[in-house]
């Protein structure tokens, strides 16, 4: 028996052989951290915050500057649009804070869940807009967790 | 009696003559606005808070990134500075919320409110730094009196 | 003769009295303020540049985000807000180098302005947006001046 | 010869069979992924260059905000501690105007690759600062190669 039957044989695609080695490479990974860092809980969930915001900004600002402006319609209603702006500068803003240690980030991060389960809801109402939705529903989730936790 | 004795007699310099021209002309001025816009308290105190918001963006900065920078010593304290940077940041933020009729500016408006009085009170414990100091405190004044509105 | 009639005689509304103290007491304000500053041209310059440019980013955004969302139609077409909100960003981030003393400002107001002046043109081609236009314009003018500067 | 034996035999670490997967895994991605684009170079070379300047934006944020205050000294020079400050802003306006499809964003991004390399410049010349240095140098490239392009 040769290694790539043993390895591959059953496999039906390339594809697969990729996503193997590309989330088998990441658990891997992701379990060496999880050891370095066991005692670093905060800063860990606070890191998750980070990229959830700056995803956050960064979605809703290409969603409302391309795909908003260019369906038209309620797509750019006026209270739809506010938030969608407002949402990536909140957002912008809670990483910055967390970024420069600032004793205020949980007060920002209260903010920011509020407008991003706003601006969530909102793109439920427009429609056609998953991918913006989900983006500030993980956001929010991941602000609440953070504007929960005792500052020190 | 001439003219320059009734108006100007008792008056030592050249400068009281500006400031009485100057604070006399804004106070007629601010008397005829506030008999026009009686019926919109809300958008004129709105358009007082913009100002007092990016005024004090604007003197945090410019404080932090000379003044600060320049003294050096407990100037670049990391809590002192950070705070500088963070107050600038969220008045910034809270003006552009209003300016974009965002119905979330009351919660910007108070979270600034808070920051504005923390960078306060910090400028007044590390000394030489009134002018900052003064404008952080009219700047929480207004975001506070903007944050107990109820929107509309 | 009385004082009343020396000084007020001859004029027609109170609203002539309020901007004659206010003209006049700004008139002497910059004439005293030119002679403080004589020797340093720069600053004054920059100053009203940084002020130009506060004012178009404000200009800019509260009439995106109210005026063209509120109207629709043209006011909404993908190439005319973008340039809006462009403009908005670029005007905001010219005036935090200025206020920070970059030495990058000469080249950050050299784009601000043919963002400006694009904004402007665009301005004009939609139509009702004269006092955006005129603003983006002045802010142009003074970008120009500053981006010509050799800095020190 | 068994399996094992075959790929991991002559590893000496846990370590380097994480980072066979990982690398691996990324390469099968990537030429999956150059074959499905090849026709939107530039897009794909621009979503590299917005994951470059927000990479740098939040690198010079965090390091200016929390190693340098907190080293103090030569990393508070005023014109070391404005650099990254300005270059922080910079990336961070550079990445929106892509996102939001800007016909400017190559003027933006020559004027962020000059700002990358003075501030990767000035890292070098203060010391102790080899990933924030590495950051600016690779979001310089990234923007030189963006800022050269024709836009359409």
């Amino acid at each position: 028996m040769n290694v790539q039957g043993l390895a591959f044989g059953n496999w039906t695609s390339f594809s697969e052989i990729i996503y193997f080695f590309k989330f088998f490479g990441e658990f891997l990974m992701h379990t060496s951290q999880s050891q370095q860092t066991k005692s670093s809980a905060t800063s860990s969930s606070m890191q998750s915050c980070i990229d959830n915001c700056i995803r956050c900004a960064q979605v809703c600002l290409q969603t409302a500057m391309n795909h908003c402006l260019e369906m038209g319609g309620k797509h750019v209603e006026p209270e739809h649009f506010r938030l969608m702006m407002n949402c990536a500068e909140i957002c912008q803003l809670s990483a910055n804070f967390m970024l420069s240690s600032s004793r205020f980030h949980n007060r920002t991060c209260e903010v920011c869940a509020e407008i991003c389960d706003a601006c969530a809801m909102d793109c439920g109402r427009i429609g056609n807009m998953e991918e913006c939705a989900s983006t500030c529903r993980e956001c929010a989730d991941s602000c609440k967790q953070m504007a929960s936790m005792v500052t020190h």
